[in-house]
Formats: structure tokens, C-alpha cells, sequence
């Protein structure tokens, strides 16, 4: 993108207007790089309040009326309705549209891609934004959400690279820092970083939950566990689908988490203080000095496996 | 206290002049509760830093020194250390001196408290202050770190009733709203809310550094990951001492989470998606309406054990 050749996207539609679909629309509205902006959700009264906000300019009455003539489309619906979404609009894109989407998981997204689509597939480049915040739903969308966030782009050897630069270029106008990785290696990465602590979140909050005097914990508990337990609160269609779709990945940092656990366990059995000690020192001095963002990786070799 | 019986602290003696002793000092002093502070830390840079900010008004060059004459001791040094400074304080003490801490488990300061100061173990009334932040340190004090926090206070019956009146006086002088439990039911609920959080997230910090590419891993994790892991940054001496002294209670808090944590790998492990999602639900449900301090207790009979 230069200035001799402005990015502009003269029709967006947004299959899904919650908090992450919402955001990309305000953030490119901000930046003055789109024209016109239509949305879809299921529920009538989400498509009310995003064209309340400004967030879309026309709420569309169906999904395959939304995707005509447009010519970028961003899927923001659970991943678990994504085939679905793509089984109906994929006889109404033009020819030249570009797709990409926000969920957490990649390889599913990709193989549903080339599946439903056909060889539309070239056009759709796969994307998951690292931003969120504690309440989703439209309502609390924002124009900034994405700025200096990571997008994690993973395109396929089958895209277009017309559909790659642009998806690139739309991230980087919603102020988002772009780096591209394979499906598998991001699967494998969001295991570890976001879908194995949701899971002890989750597991956690339960455990607490089956015993008798829950009610005492949840009225005592403090700081600590108000930013533990923060992603705990999340939403439970999203969720289950992540966990369906990157099972595996899952269950190796389930794993490799039981192997820690077990080793603390073993130390409390033993009374050892030094082995303790050692384990929270070990914690202490990765996390301390952590600081989000604080690495930008740009290349698409990160990881091996 | 009422307006007839100013409460006034003539001489206190914060013994670990960290976050927590030194934001007792503060509190006091701004509420012009105390004439005189004197503050003893190991570190003489620490004790230099105290000066400085005016979290206390003299060093001691020991601990026995600190002490002398005081009407208030404040124990906020790691438990481990509590034996040792009590068995060098003890012959000390005026006769009339009030002491309490601000540890993190109760059952083993009352037994240490008892053992180390014989009858002077009648004004020593256990406390637990809920509140913290990231970062620890004298440096970190501030005169508002128990605005509205719970302190959990654990007489024993053994002390004496002024005592237990200073105790709740001066915590409620600094902010606090001041909860009566038992040690035993203190221990039990906050290895449920606050010892097994610690746990998990030092065991996930491990269990993601145990993996060759966990370099990769912290570069690209999240807002999500920030707030889970915030707890793994914590201080080791005091975590060990921690882990130690409650370690029966915490042993049954992992089994009620090892239970929890199976029973969602089950699900996983059948692809059952109802499961995964209601399981994902009642953690929703319960974490995300929850809110810090939306429930005072305030009676000893919260827990039945």
C-alpha cells in the first residue's frame, strides 16, 4: 500500500457484528478506508444496535444478501458456524472478493475453506486477531481495539497473492502489527498461550463450584483471583468450538501442564522447600520481566516442528 | 473507638518493612493514627527506602531494638521467618504490646505465636489483609493499598479482648472491612481462592518453559495469558513458606481440581460438545456477573468444618 495506490474497500460486509467484527468495521472507518459497511447478525437486535453505532451503515436481512457485491468480507461468527456460513455465500461472492475471518483456531478454518469454497479458497486468507476484552457483544466494540495488537495470518499455498496483500493491508490499517505463521504452528502456539489456561480457568472455577461451601470462596477471593479467573468468563459457544476443533494441540499442553503439576505435587509431598522455592523462582523470573508485545516476530519460521 | 477514645498508636514497629508493613505505616499515617514508626528490614537499602518515603520515621538497627517500647509490632516479614523474630522479640515486649502480621496462613502463625511468646501469646491476634499488587516492595507502598479491601482477622481463644479491639481498630483505621474466621476455616478457603491459583499459574509458567520453543510461546501470547499468569510473577520466599505451612489444605484443593480438570479431558476426549460447552457455561455463569468485594461477610461462622 502507497499513496499512489490507496487502499480502499468500496463495500464490507461483516457476517457477525459482536465485539471483533464490530472493531475491524470502526477501525477502518477511522482510518477512512471504507466505503460502505454491511452487516449480518442472527440476532435483530444486534443488527439494531450496530447501526445505531455506526458501526455498520446497513444491516442486511440474510447472509447471502450481505456478501453481494462486496468486495472484502469478514467472517465473525463461532468457527463452529463458519462451513454453514461459507456453504450459503459462496454461490453469491464476486469474483474478485476477499475473505478472512477472526477465529482462534486456523488449520479447521482452513480445511472448511477449501472445502465449502472451492476455488473461491484462493481468496480466502485466514486470520486470528490477538485483542479481546472481558464483555463481548457489539456494545462494546471499538475502533481501537486492534492497534498494536498481533494478527496472526496463516496463508495457505493456495492463496492468491493479491488476497494475502490485502488481508495484510487491512490488519495494518486496523493498527494491528501482522505476523504470518502456518495453521499447524498456530494451532500449536494458541494451545499453549490461550486455550490451555481458558481450560484451567474453566476447570478451576468448576473444581471451586462442586464443593459444598463455594459460596464463601467466591465472597472472599481477591485480586489474584479476579485477573486468574478474568478468561473464565467467556463465552461458551466460542469456546466449545475451539476445543472441538484443535483437540489434539489441546491435549499435548494439557500434558505437559500435568507433568508440571506433578512435579510441584511431588515437592509439597516431600516437604521440599528448595525444590519449591525453586519452582516459583523459575515463574517468577519468566513472568516478572513479561511484557505483552514486548517481541514483534515477523517471519513465518517461529517455530519448528 | 469513638470520638471520647481517640485511638492513637504512640510508638509502632513494622518488622519487614515491604509492601505490605510499609502500606500499614502509610495508612496510619494518613489517617494521623500513629506518633512515631520504626521500621526494621534485613536490607539496609530497604530500610533507607522506608526513610526516605516516610513509610517510617526511624531504622532500627535490629530487630529487638525495632521493638522496645512499642504499644504495636507488625509482623510482615515471609512466614518462615516468624519463629526466629519472635523468639529474638519476645523478651523484649512491653507488657502491654500488641501484635499481629499480615500472612498468608493462619493456622501455623496462631501455633508459632503461641509456642514463641507463651502468655504474651493473649495479644497477638492473627491477621490476613486480602490485597497486593503486581509488583512487591517498599517502593510499591502506598497509604490506599487497603481502601476497601477485606482483612481477615483469626482470634484465637486464647487472646485477650483489647487486643482483638486494637487489631480490628487499626485495620479498620486503614480501610478495611475486617472478617472474623477461624484459622482453620482461613487456611481452607483461601488454599481454595488464593493457594491453588498460585499453584496453577506456577505450574503453567513451568509447564510452557519445560518446551523447547517457549520462546515462541511468550512472544505471541495475549491479554489473556497477561492476566492469567499476573500471580506467577510472585515472590518465592514467601510462596515456599506458603506451600509449606498450608500444605494439607492445598493437597485437597489440587484433588478437587485434578476432578474438575478430568472430567472436562473426558469430554474432550468423547468429542462432546454439550458437555464441553455446559461445563464452559457454569463457569461463565458464575465468573462473569462476580465482582471483588460484592459480598461482606462479616460473621466467624461463614464455614462449617
Amino acid at each position: 500500500m502507497t499513496a499512489s495506490t490507496p487502499f480502499t474497500i468500496r463495500r464490507l460486509a461483516i457476517i457477525g457484528c459482536g465485539l471483533m467484527g464490530g472493531s475491524v468495521a470502526l477501525a477502518l472507518k477511522r482510518a477512512g478506508c471504507v466505503d460502505h459497511v454491511v452487516g449480518y447478525s442472527r440476532s435483530a437486535e444486534t443488527r439494531e444496535t450496530a447501526l445505531d453505532m455506526g458501526v455498520i451503515d446497513e444491516a442486511a436481512a440474510g447472509i447471502a444478501t450481505a456478501v453481494r457485491d462486496a468486495d472484502m468480507v469478514i467472517l465473525a461468527t463461532p468457527v463452529g458456524a463458519l462451513a454453514t456460513t461459507l456453504q450459503i455465500i459462496a454461490p453469491h461472492l464476486s469474483v474478485d472478493c476477499i475473505l478472512t475471518d477472526v477465529g482462534s483456531t486456523k488449520s479447521d478454518v482452513a480445511a472448511i475453506a477449501k472445502q465449502e469454497l472451492g476455488r473461491h479458497a484462493a481468496r480466502f486468507v485466514p486470520s486470528h486477531p490477538i485483542a479481546g476484552k472481558e464483555h463481548a457483544g457489539v456494545m462494546h466494540a471499538e475502533a481501537d481495539l486492534y492497534d498494536e495488537r498481533k494478527v496472526i495470518m496463516t496463508p495457505l499455498p493456495h492463496n492468491a497473492l493479491g488476497a494475502i496483500g490485502a488481508v495484510q493491508a487491512m490488519w495494518q490499517i486496523c493498527g494491528a502489527d501482522v505476523v504470518t505463521m502456518t495453521p499447524q504452528n498456530h494451532d500449536r502456539v494458541f494451545a499453549a498461550v490461550s486455550h490451555l489456561p481458558h481450560l484451567l480457568a474453566f476447570s478451576y472455577i468448576n473444581g471451586l463450584a462442586n464443593q459444598a461451601d463455594s459460596d464463601t470462596f467466591f465472597a472472599l477471593a481477591g485480586p489474584g483471583f479476579r485477573d486468574f479467573t478474568r478468561i473464565a468468563g467467556a463465552n461458551p459457544d466460542m469456546w466449545r468450538d475451539v476445543f472441538k476443533s484443535n483437540r489434539d494441540a489441546i491435549k499435548e499442553q494439557i500434558d505437559q501442564f500435568r507433568t508440571a503439576l506433578d512435579s510441584f505435587e511431588a515437592a509439597l509431598d516431600a516437604r521440599d522447600g528448595a525444590a519449591l522455592e525453586q519452582f516459583v523462582e523459575r515463574s517468577r523470573d519468566i513472568r516478572a520481566p513479561w511484557r505483552l508485545n514486548a517481541v514483534i516476530p515477523t517471519r513465518d519460521d517461529l517455530t519448528q516442528q
